[in-house]
């Protein structure tokens, strides 16, 4: 396990030096409930909190540095990478220009404008925009920026490691989030030069994880392409930089489920107070599903690494989960259709004490008799238990309820 | 302007300096995007990353230290002061009992327990709580604590105001949300102390606001009672002792909306990445409503109280404030009760490039021929210029629509 030459500690603390008038040092939080619930010290690298929404700002800085004057950089990019070149470009006073494709985010592509950049949205994928934007460097001379296989990028995402060196004094294990691999790969490459023990740990989501069949192969494997919340490390295809170093530098590789993505979203919302994305959520998940160890007498650091989600999908996720805990409770049932009807049921649901959402009358279902009507509700319950009690209090007093 | 000797700088230094094991100095975060629409440098305290997620931690600690081995202590609360309360109990090994309205929210209960206290759901209002605490304490000799009017708890608080004086160099002015007061007095207490300049401003929400006039007729002014999604700030009555601190420390209060404040937290959510309470986000709802004005050439903050709000609730927020802005659109339209009738509605949707979020069939209303069907569709829009086109694309292809 040997840092090449090219990331050096002293390169990457000079790196690191330089950007400090840019880059945010992040907030390193306590999480008292996480850490009692995954058996260790749980630390939250608070990185969606960096300019720009993610640690993407800190890579692109460092290539705008390395580049020098350039007439202009050029990147194709959905969300995170666009909006940190963007202001990376900005902050030095170099014209910045991003393809993106067209159904990206609304919020995303404000941002990028927001930043100074000239935004192009055309083509229908990341791919296409990646394409585009290399013609574009060909045609104009602009910088191309990649948003991860590259040794300057690198070398900025490192400062998230020099971080954690300088202000977590016993550092045992660090689990970041793992996309192209940038910035698992600085991260590794900056805390291996000083703390050699310390274990650090990739996270990918279940749904688009190539590393795993990668590292076992040796070459870059391509993943299929499936839907993920965690869009932000949804990379098909390990980097042709970053696979060796991941292989040389960074002890374990894991993968975790849409779900317990979504519930450390949640729990990062309800606890922490943090937004964070789906890829910046998946270190957390991690841990909570013991896909990894905590540390023993030793802090664990979960690098949280982007921030950047559009409030109407948090929003869908908050509900969602608020259902799968047991908290948000959705039944079916019947009453009489006659004067009283429904006023009868939500008088017995106000005596259980659920909080009523939504209620929905369904006049035509096929199981109903001529002098019934069909009621939809949606409840809010304390828990899995109260949600059972209301459930059978509805049932107790007549009411035939099929929980949707 | 003189800050009484109970608060003099000395002893807020030492409260502060004994409170740093329990209460974690929260970060300062500038802000770019809210910077320019306020027309100022705003920088925000987090103060929503407390442990417990409030500010009220700081008071409760500095009580619990104050009085010295209690043989327990007791307060009636439906939130944040119950779970401040709880920990800092927890933390100095003193047992504590937390009287909780009936309806109080599920996670706050969930979080008092967490803290090791013992709750007593009873009464059904924060005032039979009190009540019942009160009493409580005379039956077992456990110390009432109250939520702000009361000197130790103030000098906790003032702890925000000694951070804010040592982490911003060219402190301008500082936006602080009122309820009961004890926040706002103690940060101007230590302000004043060192910086007598510095303008000290108050935000309630307009729906409870019992300052402005309390402060005019010089005596607390009992407000209405009306829900504000500010529920962490709905104090009716200003405290006897907080008054008179803020008369004299204050420069200034004013009030804000409840539309202005959902915006807040949108805005924090989206743009800073943080979970914001109603309550917390009032400060930087006064500054983008122009009810404060920002410093010239200094740096002005914006005091984010608290972030315990429920998932459930948020998302409710983030997906109202998505219409408002006019990213989610609700229109009614009516199609042919025809195979195919929905579908090619559908595809005239997606050729506007607007995002389905739900549709609803709608057989039985009253305005419909014999073979039409009504059709309730929530979309997903880039803006109001986009929100407008989908709307004509609709109507330019025939279809009667209606904004919901």
């Amino acid at each position: 396990m040997s840092v090449p030459v090219e990331l050096s500690y002293d390169r990457l603390a000079a790196t690191h030096r330089e950007s400090a008038e840019v880059v945010r040092r992040t907030p390193l939080l306590t999480a008292t409930s996480l850490s009692s619930r995954c058996g260790g010290t749980i630390v939250l690298k608070a990185e969606s909190l960096q300019r720009t929404g993610s640690f993407k700002l800190r890579g692109a800085l460092s290539k705008l540095r390395a580049i020098g004057d350039a007439t202009g950089v050029v990147a194709g990019s959905a969300g995170n990478h666009a909006q940190s070149l963007a202001y990376a470009a900005h902050s030095c006073g170099v014209p910045c220009q991003v393809f993106m494709p067209l159904g990206a985010s609304i919020s995303k592509l404000a941002g990028v404008r927001a930043f100074g950049a000239t935004v192009r949205q055309e083509g229908d994928s990341v791919d296409a925009c990646v394409d585009l934007a290399r013609r574009h460097a060909e045609e104009t001379g602009a910088v191309f920026v990649h948003p991860f296989d590259d040794l300057d990028v690198i070398r900025g995402q490192a400062g998230l490691g020099i971080e954690l060196l300088e202000d977590v004094e016993d550092l045992g294990v660090v689990v970041v989030p793992v996309g192209g691999g940038g910035l698992v790969a600085g991260v590794a490459a900056a805390i291996r030069a000083r703390r050699p023990d310390v274990r650090i740990v990739g996270v990918q989501a279940e749904r688009c994880s190539p590393y795993p069949a990668s590292l076992a192969g040796g070459a870059p494997v391509v993943a299929q392409s499936v839907a993920t919340i965690a869009d932000g490390i949804a990379i098909k295809r390990p980097g042709e930089i970053t696979l060796p170093l991941v292989r040389d530098l960074v002890d374990d590789m894991v993968t975790v489920s849409e779900d317990a993505i979504a519930e450390a979203m949640v729990l990062l919302l309800e606890r922490s107070k943090l937004v964070v994305e789906g890829a910046g959520a998946a270190s957390l998940a991690a841990l909570f599903t013991a896909q990894v160890r905590p540390a023993e007498g030793a802090t664990t650091v979960a690098v949280l690494s982007g921030g950047n989600v559009d409030a109407g999908l948090l929003a869908g996720i908050a509900a969602r989960q608020e259902t799968r805990v047991g908290r948000r409770l959705r039944l079916y049932t019947r009453v009489s259709d006659q004067p009283g009807g429904l006023a009868g049921l939500l008088a017995s649901v106000a005596e259980s004490r659920a909080n009523l959402l939504e209620v929905d009358h369904v006049r035509d279902g096929v199981d109903l008799d001529v002098r019934e009507t069909g009621v939809e509700l949606t409840l809010e319950a304390r828990g899995p238990e109260h949600a059972e009690a209301i459930k059978d209090s509805l049932i107790a007093r007549g009411y035939p309820v099929e929980v949707i």
